[in-house]
Parts: structure tokens; sequence; C-alpha cells
């Protein structure tokens, strides 16, 4: 029987991230050791049967039908914001006001005012908050950024980032609330250019202009349920031109209309001494070449970052087994306890939320107005 | 709270194994709807403190540290086997005898005879048994077997598997009881190349004959906490070739001396109308190529086997967001239970288990006096 | 004893490209059936001990120290350019003049102005004009066009394509002629970048409107063979973003400061049924997935571009036996030598080189200025 | 005009391995400073119009209809043999009778004692003597070489290669001389998996041991030109286990069965201190391992043969551009021309064709017997 603290979680949300999230909490306690464990306590969702579904099979003690109630109970400790991308705010200032940590899924709100207000409004309460760019704790990632921080690869002088998705390219998809814009702010600029720019802004530095060009290749979709077609609002693909605050020069694009990529999240980086490449769809490796390696044996280097050495590894399987997307959440639950144990607020916060979403705010703003935009925070 | 039927686990092993199997009893439920639930009632091994801090790590509701205590227990369905392989008959046999169900690590036994007897009082006893091939049970090779059994790829004429690590290059590396004869049986032969013996009969069909080679490269070892030297008198590498009973041609090779591959578990497949290529260090795709494509565009295709079609890939994640090596013993341990649950053998079982050992003692034998063998079940 | 009607020869230049120009004639009538044989009949260049050795060398039966002089000579029928950028137009517009047939190395000029005057004296003179965009003539290349115009990926949303070198990124490399403004025009924008654009008008269509973006890492360098330091001014690194007449959306990349990428000329097309990838470090290989292919088999095919029906392969060897660099200008020259006999002006010529120029200018001008601009030709 | 020393080549065979000879004679003088040059003086094949139409397309200044001629003949130094196996005998050992310098296609001969005499007819005539193994001539494998001798990747443990075609698996497909016996003298052993043991001589050293297995899939072909069919009395696939001389452990493997496979000529090498793999279908790369490379930092590299430090590289083009199948005999030639040049014999020589040859025979014998064989020179 364990004597860990026990903190108490409450999400709101039970789809592909309420399931993502539930799992992490579930698994992390074996993986790794903490001192404190979470106890999956409540779920919230709106269709009292399908939430009373996902509890049982996910493993959540109780559930909930409506958010506020949540906020009010006495036995939660932590609110996971898994919700439609317009909700984020209220829920996240309401759980601040509470005094509950907070954990909130990108991206952080509908615009860089409300990013900006959800972010006060946790800092005020002194809570712990997190925002969930879980690709962040991919191995190889936080690998990379060791050897960045080490200058293993020198000064950067590029990163380029593709987020390629395909699953929206039928015409006869439903317009989802992930394409409409009262809902969900932007279309894949929030959706994946933000895990693009959370990575590059990890690894590499802050933004200072952007440039973006965004595109809506299919303006009309069925209304679900309904005989009628409306207009899609939001961009089906984006990029942006960046340069960033340490020299470093930047080109971003997301698109849903990438045909036969299903979840091509890629990047490769240029420094001064040597390069990092990775791709998502094969998460497990490290492309990593290095200029002082002797003439004649240079390359890419594939490396399995699988190894005692490799960030989170230990926690895991020995060299050459490798692990999965739901790792990179079990990753950054283990981010968020820490946090709350130590109350030493984990990146990426609220904070990180509000400047992507700045970010974001000024490729939309670009693409609209064709100016190449200064960022100002 | 689950009203789903319990099957009490007591399993004897709690290393690199029993952290695989603990995981995949605990997560299982959460990614597949089951009728029965496993319950981690019991953990066995032979030091108190660490076996101890294993059941409180993975979660284990009690510990023994005598594995006959547990096969008296009433309290105890199945018995989970993960020790050395000396001791899989003693305990099999037993375990059978007192009527619990059998999971057993690979080799299964030490030699054919006795590998014989466990599958024979298993299958006397009438309880559910399984070897422990988890390499089955990733989704590419489960997508594999239903290509070839479709007749996608035509009349298989080549099978060519490897299986390279590199763990036991330092000459300063002890003997470890893999690396004992009185232990282990054999050395890379039990260890890796039954896993491409057990993927070939899966996927190709049975042996006919073999020839075998085998090689020590390095044959005198430190012994472990004492200053002297001992003979190693397991195989560091070892090849085959065989021919199948459907007249495929087979190809096998396994070392510990293949510096740079970690866990390169590879095989290739070539029939009459197209070919599968697959590599456990990227297992989320399966290569396949299919002759009737257009001429011109003919060519491997890589295939991420996470689409909603592909085996397993239901119970994880959308497509594009891959698994890992866990993933491949939550499948096996999905297979055991149904069998449990519905009372019909599921495979790999101890009958696999002993034809994979078989063809082990043949290609050992001919290794020893270098000739082709024919192999008798 | 060939019968077959002479063309001769006239190059100025005899560097790398001079090199290429040169093995291309000489192999040309080797591998493909013509009516008309190119002669290696005078090189030109300043110097002329290096001529002279680069005429032995390559082949050619005379040298002039002299452009001017050649475009005199009666005995010379093709003028081919290969100089620093800042003769290309006095050259091309003499060599018109003088009734030659010309094929210049890109970019074309050193703007679009220039460009439009080269083109049109071609064009008044009736003789045939190439740019020597020798990446259109890879066989996968030639094969993706096919595939488009039949197609086989249907309508095409994204192109993006990257060219990235290494070779400038030491701070001690002088200030060659491709780094001076007014011998060059522009950086990686005219040497890199301009092939790009090439593929990408080749393959989707015209461009619209872009924007750009520039860089230059490294703003001073030592002059050649003097003791002193000089600005570097122009591009060291270059992006656009475009949109295309058909509704395409493309993103492009080209940088000499992409460490561990030698010749990474790259690109990406994704359509409404398919897509395709091509690197010219694996020159031979195309990537194509297909949309129809049945789900669960559909992935990316690497094709080997070598069979019977690809473009130029019937003329080298059998499937699967690869082609080098060097090929792609054998395939060139034979478009330019079938112009020639045919008098129907092939692909690219000067007009491509000249539109090409246009939008090159509008990615500098925007670069600068930081608007999104359209095309106008 | 050049004054280098001119060998006047006669060539027995027109056409694959007639085109890439030819093709290398031309093309050989333009990228290497030799002092002798080549000349295609006579080209022999038995029917009259082929030959003369070979002789035009590839530009040989005359042709003979009878090899016996070319003997005969006073202005020919060179006699390069690619006619079928069975004739390679008579035809060499006539060449060193008469004082010319031959080049023989592989296999050298039909067995072991018909090579031994070819090896000693040469020796006791003083004349230079190749066998055309091209492979070798891959700048990666030359380099690989290299790397070897200089210790970098320590003692060899193990070397895997396989070498896999598909062109022969229609059963429609006529009995060509390659699948006739007393022509051919062996099916895939001698056609390719000749050159897979040459890359393991040349790579790690001599063969002590062997066992064989080989498989004729398609019984039964139609002869050529009339209406039945004929037994196929050679092998279509076949593997071999090798023990040699330094310890290594090699497993090899070859077929015409191999679908999807065009020209998979693949090896993988295992040392103390790293590995190297490489595949003829991707030439220019070598991938090379590096077990003293900082922990956590490990991978294969992935190196592009093509830097001025690799063998050949500096011949051709800057790095990053890529050669093709045809350079392996532009390089072959130049090391033959080198050797008549200094009248010392290059590697490989009807020596290593010989003992190519014993190891063949030894895989045949044992795979028709199926006893492990020592390999006696």
């Amino acid at each position: 029987m364990s004597l860990k603290r026990k903190v108490r979680i409450g999400m709101i949300g039970y789809k592909f991230m309420g399931k993502a999230h539930s799992h992490a909490y579930r698994d992390l306690p074996f993986y790794f050791d903490t001192d404190i464990d979470p106890v999956l306590q409540t779920i919230v969702g709106r269709d009292e049967a399908s939430v009373k579904r996902a509890a049982d099979k996910f493993g959540w003690l109780s559930y909930e039908t409506d958010w506020r109630r949540l906020i009010e109970r006495n036995d939660i400790d932590v609110i996971d914001i898994g919700t439609p991308n317009h909700l984020h705010a209220d829920i996240a200032i309401a759980a601040a006001q509470a005094g509950k940590h907070i954990i909130c899924e990108k991206p952080l709100a509908m615009q860089k005012e409300q990013a900006f207000t959800m972010w006060k409004a946790a800092q005020k309460a002194n809570v712990i908050h997190m925002i969930s760019h879980n690709y962040r704790f991919a191995p190889a990632i936080q690998y990379a950024k060791k050897l960045i921080n080490d200058g293993v690869i020198g000064e950067i002088y590029h990163v380029r980032a593709q987020y390629l998705q395909d699953w929206l390219m039928d015409a006869d998809f439903p317009l989802v609330w992930r394409l409409k814009k009262d809902i969900c702010g932007s279309g894949t600029l929030g959706d994946l250019m933000a895990h693009s720019i959370d990575l590059a802004r990890f690894l590499v530095g802050e933004i200072k202009e952007v440039t973006g060009m965004m595109e809506t290749f299919i303006q009309k979709r069925p209304v679900e349920g309904e005989p009628t077609m409306a207009d899609v609002d939001v961009d089906d693909a984006v990029a942006a031109l960046a340069k960033f605050e340490n020299g470093a020069f930047g080109v971003f694009e997301a698109s849903r209309f990438g045909k036969g990529n299903r979840n091509g999240n890629r990047l490769e980086i240029n420094g001064s001494k040597g390069s990092l490449r990775w791709d998502m769809e094969n998460m497990n490796t490290l492309q990593l070449y290095l200029d002082n390696d002797v003439f004649g044996m240079q390359g890419f280097r594939t490396i399995h970052c699988t190894e005692s050495v490799h960030p989170y590894a230990g926690a895991y399987w020995p060299a050459g087994h490798g692990i999965g997307y739901e790792h990179t959440f079990i990753n950054l639950m283990h981010a968020f306890m820490q946090g709350i144990s130590t109350h030493v607020n984990p990146s990426p916060s609220f904070e990180d939320g509000y400047r992507n979403q700045v970010v974001l705010d000024a490729i939309a703003k670009s693409a609209s107005n064709g100016a190449r935009l200064k960022i100002k925070y």
C-alpha cells in the first residue's frame, strides 16, 4: 500500500485527449518513482451516458456533467482541461480562483489577450499551471535540448518544422468543431503549428518577427446532422517565416492536406557545429550530424534514444526497445506532478502558452494583411 | 466498479520480463474490453527485500520467496514463469498439475524432451498454456500474417531473419546466467533466434530441415563476484539455413556481437506476388511490395500500422501515433486472457514452444556435427 | 564512321559546369540514338594556360581566351555559357545576334529586365535557347511530371522544397564571386532556390504571389589574395512562401548554412489523390503515396526509377542499376540537341529563365520590404 | 592531341557487359589522368549484323565474328572476355598464350580446376589479368576497405551479405543461357553470390569452411523459340554459412526470387569497434557505426562517399553529387590500365577468381551432400 501523497484529478473532456491524459495518470506510478501519485477522482462530460462509460473504461472513480460543479468540489486538487478551445479560459480562470492546479490542452486560448488573462490568473492564485505540449516530452526532443544546451551543434542558424496530417481531405468530411472559428479560434494554426512553435521556442529561442500565409482548400462543408453546407472559416494549411532573437531563421508549415502524412510532425535544426533531425512518425530516433567528426566519416547518425543516458529512458526499457506516443504524456504528467510536489512551476507553463499564442496571432494577422510583423509580448 | 471476472496472477521473476508482464496485466483493461481482468495477486522472488520492492513498484498485492508456495495457494489462477530457463519445466509441470493456467517465457525448456513433457502436462491438465513470444503481437507482424493468409504476397519463396544485439561484446562483461549452459540451455540460439524461428513458423510454416553454425567469440569471462575466469559454454552467435515444408527457403542469424544493433530483430519475406520487410527497431512500420502495382509505380511501401484496419490499432491511438515495445506484451496478455475466458488455447502455445525447441536443438546439433538434419517432431 | 549531322559547340567557362557540360556532350552519342552529334570544337577561358589544360583534359579540339572571338567564328553552331552570372546577358545577346543556338547556366541573368532582353534576343534571332536547369532531367523528376500530368496524384495542394548546402559555413572562406552581388546578382537565391523554383514551375505551375525572407549570417569575409575583409552583400539563406495560379501552396527554402546537407535538393508535393517526395542525394528513387491503394496497405512507395518504363532509363542500365549527377546533364543535352535537330525549342527555355527570374526578384524585394508581392510577367 | 601510350582493346561480347565495358574504356580518360589510354580497337560477336551495330553504337573501330581471329591479330593488346561462362577458359588461355593482357567477366570459370588453369596460364605468360568484380570499385566499398585496414571497426566478427534480384520469377520466362548448367556452370551462385564472396574476401579475408543450401523453385521452363519445356538444372537461390580464417562468421544469400529487389546487393560487417552497412541500390552511401562515439550520440552514420577524401571521388564531382553503376566499371578499368602501365597485377586477379571459384564449388557440393566442407586452395 503506497504511502505517497495523493493528488486528486478532475478532468474535463473524455475523447482523444481524455484517453491520453487518463492513461498517463494511471501509468505514471508504474514507471516513475514520484513522491505523489495522481488519483483519477472525477471526469466531466455533458452527456451523462457517454461520460459514465468513459469513467468506467478509463478508471475514474466518479463523474460529473457540469464543469462548474467540478470547480466547486473540495476533493479535487487539479483541473485538467481537454475541452474545445473556446472553453479553456473560463475553466482555467475559475480553477485558478478556486486554488486548483491546472493543466490545459493547446492552444491555450482563442487569442493572446485571453491567454494572458489565464496566465495572470494562475500566477496570482499561486497554482501550478502547464500547457499540454506533449511532443516536448519525447525523449529524442529532450535529448536534442540537452545537446543544444551543451553547445554540441553550436550557434543555431536554421530551424524548419512541418506538421502534416491528411484526415480532412475528403470534401464530405463534416464541419466538426475544429473547423469552426468561434469554437477553435483557428484551424491547423492552433491545432498543429502551435506544437511546432512550442518545439522551436523550447529548442531555439524566442521569435522576433514573422510572416504568414494561410489557405482554406475546401471552403464549404456539410453541417453535422443537417442536410446543409456551411462555410469553413479556419485555415486548412498555414506557413510562416520567422526570425528569432538569437538570429536563427525559421520556416514553419502545417497542413491537414498533406496526403500520406498521418502525423508528420518533423523538424530539422542546423547549427554552426552540427544538425539535428526528428520525425514523430519514428519518434524514438534522432538524427545528429557533427561537424567535428573525422572528415570522410561525417554523416547523420541515427540515434535510438533508448540508451540509459537518454532522458526518461531509465524509466522504461533497455536500449533498442522503443516507446510510443502515449509516453510523451506520461513524461509530461511526471513533470506536472513534480511541479506540484516541489511547487516549482514546470515548463511549458501558461506563460509559454501565452507566448505561443502571441506568435500564432501574429502569423494569422500577417496571413491576412500580407505584412511581416514584429512579435511583441 | 468493474463486475468482470477476476483472474489472479502469480508471477515468478521480477526483472526485465517481470516488469514487462506486470505492466501488461495492469494496462490491459484500459485498452481492451475484455470480460476478465487480471489481478496482480502475488509476485515471487528468492531475495525477500528485492521482491518486496518489486511488488511495491509494480503494484502486486503480495509476494512470496518460494515458487512452490505459489503453486500450493488456492488464490492463484495463473502461473507466469519468468525465471531462468532451467526452472521452466519444474514450475510449469507443477503448475499444470495444480490446475493453473500457465504463461512461460521463451525458450520453453532446456531441450525438446523437456519441452514435450511440459506441453503434455499442460494438455493433460486441461489448462491454458502460452509461451511468451511477444514479437508475434506487434501489429505489423499480425498484419503481415493477415496479408500472407489472404494470399497478398502469394506463394512464399524466402524468409530471412536476423536478430542482432551488441550488449555482450565487452570482454569484461561477467559470466551471467545467460552465458551458463546449465542454466540457460543455449546462448543466442534460445534467447534470440527462438524469436525469429517463432516468427517464421507463424508467418511461413513448419521447417523440415536445417543446417547450423555457431561461434563463441569470447571464450572465457570473469565469474561474477570472484577474481577468476570461467569458460563460456554457450554460443555468442548462431546461423541456420532451413527448408520449410511448403518449399520456402530460410536463412536465420542471431548474435550478441552485432555492434550497433541494440535490438535488431528484422525479417524479410519474399513471395511470388510480393514481399514484406519488418524491423523491431522501427516496429510500427511494415514494408510491403506488391507485384501487381502498375509497372513503374512499384516499390516497397512504408505502412504505418496504426490505421483502424490494422490489428490492435483500434485499442490504441489514431493513425500515425505509434506504440512501443511494451504493447507487444499487452496484446499477448489480451490473447492469454481471451484464451482463459473462452477456454480455447491461444497461440503460441506450449506446442509451439516444443516445436520451436525441436528446431533449436537440431540447429545446435548440426552446428556441432556439421550435417544437415531433418526436423522430426 | 558516323554520318550524323555535327553540331559544333563553343563553350565559355571550364570549371565545375564546364566539366559537367563537356562530359555530357561526349557521352551523349554513346547512350542516345540522336541524328546529330555534338562536336567539342572550342573552349574559352581568360587564362591561357588553364584553358589549354582544360581543353586537353576534357577533349576540346581548340581553345580561345576571348569569348567575343568565339562569337565571330563561323565554325561554331552553339554557344554554351558557363561564366559568372554578370556576363550571361552580353554573351547570350551577342550569340543570338550571330545566329548561334545558346545554352546558358542558371540563373539566366542579374535581374528580370536583363533576362527578358536575353529571351527576346534569342526569340528574334530564331535560335534554340535553353537554361541549364539540369535537375528537371533527373528521371525521377521527369517521371513525377508524367504522374502529375496523368492525374495520378490529383489536384495539387502543396509543394515544399528545400535546397540546402553547407560549403560556406567557415568564416574564413573567402569572398569568392558567388558572394559578390555585382557578379552573381544574388546568393543562395539565384544559385540554389532558382533550381527549386524551376522544379516547382515544371511540376506544379506558375506562381502568382510570394513573400520572402533572407539572411546573411556571416557579413564580412576575407578578400581573396588580400589581407583585408569585405562585406558579403548577398544572402546566405533565403525562404519564400508562395501561392500558385492553380491554388497550390508553396514553401521554399535555400541555404548554404545547412550543416550536414551537402547537396540537399529535396521536394515534396501533396495532391488530392497522392503525394510525391524526392531528394537529389538519393536521386534514383521517387517516393509515391497513392490514396486509392487498399486501406491498410497505404504508404509511401520507394520507386527506383530505373525500370524500362521510366524516362531515360532505356538509354542506360537494367532496373536497379542507378545513374548519377552527370546523367542529368546528358539528358539535358539530349533535349538541347533534339531541339536543334527539330527546331522546336525545348524546355526549360530562356522564357522559363525569365519567369524564374521574375519570381526570384519578387522574393528578394519582399525580403527587403516585408510585403507580400504579386508576380507580374 | 594526346601523346599517351595507347592500349588496343579487343572485346568479345556486346550485350549488357559489353556496353558497360565499352563505356568505361571511353569515359576513363575524361575522369582520370592516366599515362595510357584505351583504344576501342575491335569488338567480337558471332552475329555480324548485331556486332556491326554494336560497334557503331559503342564506338569501336572494327569488328570480328570469330574470337580466335581476335587472338591472332597483332594490333590487339588486351582481350576483354564478356561471353557466356563456358567460353571463358578457352579464350583466356589462348589470349595468355598470345601474350595479351586479359580482363574476364565473373565467375572466372565453370569450376575451380578450369579457373586454376586460367590463372596459371596468365601467370606463365606474364600478362596482366583481372576478373571484373566491379562492385569492389564502388567508392563506398573502397572506403570500407580503408576503414577496416585502418582498424576503425576493429576485429571483424560478422559479415552478412545478400544479393537479391527478381527478374526470373515469371514461370514463362524462357530457358536462357544463364539457366543452363553446361553454359553457365551454376545459377545465382556464380552470377550473384560470386560478387558477395568477392566483397567478403576483399573486406574480411579468406574463408576456411562453408555449408551450402540451394533451391530451384521453377524446375521446368520454355525452351527459347520452341514449343517445348526443359529442365532448369541450376539454382534459383543459394545460401551459405561460412567461417573465415580470422575467426569471422559469414552468412551469404543470393536469389533471383527476391520479389521487389531489383539489384539488392547488400552487406553488413560487424567488428569489435564498429560496423558497416552498404546497399548497391543506394551505392553512394555507406553506413558506419563507431563504438567510441560519445555514449548517447552513438548511431549508424549515413556517409555520402563523395567527399574529396573518399576513393575516386576526386575524379568526379563535388560532395553530395553522386555517381552511378557505370562508374564502378570506370574505376575498375582505371585499375586495369594502371596495372598494364606499371606491370604490377591489380586485384581482383585471376587468382582471386580462382579462390572465389573454390568457395563457390564447395558451397555447391555442400548443398548437394549436406555436409560442412573445408576450403582447400
